[in-house]
């Protein structure tokens, strides 16, 4: 059944009321369920909690977790739509200054929805609002289990034989 | 001549003068230079950028490094004191979120000053302020020239196999 321009627009302020006006649709051929980034919709610590569970890294106190996205330059939520409760399926933030560096962290796609080309359109969001601020360079640390893939969207590997450092506090 | 109590507590009002009372003196074995590491004491972009030219960076706009220091989590000056007109001699900064995250960016010391250890004080200080701040960890990108340098104190080296990769705004 072809939906009437009258519920399109209905979809469309649902969906800005959920997501916020800045939102995006993924592309998920032959799928039934819904899945939008959102820059604005609030992320619920607990959830959040359970997708770093989900894809197997430690856990933090959340008191630390809400003041380190309080302090992010972005972040973003990919969700499950459902008009009732969304779900949160995937993640991604970024610290910076906002004008010439700019670093990706905490990338997560939830298990059961990996495959499917998810990651590599949260990360084109991420880089669409970095270019939005006229960010100059986006950085990142990639596991070896992720080099290819950021490799394959044009991420330049230790450029100039760079090398990356860490330093853990005590 | 030994100094009188109160000459050196005159020395120390005028010290936390220029460069705030976190202020912190580096050690110049043999040198009559006072230099002084400093996180309040404001910097001339003009100045940064004669430091910026002397160590070979090319050069921003100045109102883009005015945006990206004023949203740094932290900026260091390292200062030849001089009661008048204290030269910057050393610059580095931060990004990060305060709590998980920060990132070194933009380490420099004046040629004419290298090679005397203010490299290393430098990064001391900037690690003992995000200590004090409870920062988990603390990254950087180091060009090969330098890997050393930071591998010798007691930097992680791509711990866990991490790569770095860049993304440049076109």
């Amino acid at each position: 059944m072809l939906s009437s321009p009258a519920t399109d627009l209905d979809q469309v302020d649902q969906l800005n009321g959920l997501y916020g006006t800045a939102h995006r649709l993924c592309s998920t051929p032959g799928s039934q369920v819904c899945l939008v980034l959102s820059l604005e919709r609030e992320i619920d610590l607990f959830e959040l909690e359970q997708l770093c569970d989900a894809v197997g890294w430690s856990r933090r106190p959340l008191r630390r977790v809400r003041k380190a996205l309080q302090h992010s330059l972005l972040v973003v939520g990919l969700w499950r739509h459902d008009p009732r409760l969304p779900r949160l399926v995937g993640f991604a933030r970024c610290t910076g200054d906002g004008v010439i560096e700019a670093t990706v962290w905490d990338v997560a796609v939830h298990p059961l929805y990996q495959g499917a080309g998810l990651g590599k359109q949260l990360m084109v969001f991420v880089l669409d609002q970095l270019r939005a601020m006229q960010v100059e360079r986006v950085s990142l640390f990639a596991d070896p289990g992720v080099v290819s893939f950021y490799g394959n969207q044009g991420w330049e590997l230790e450029p100039q034989n760079r090398r990356c450092a860490f330093w853990y506090s005590p």
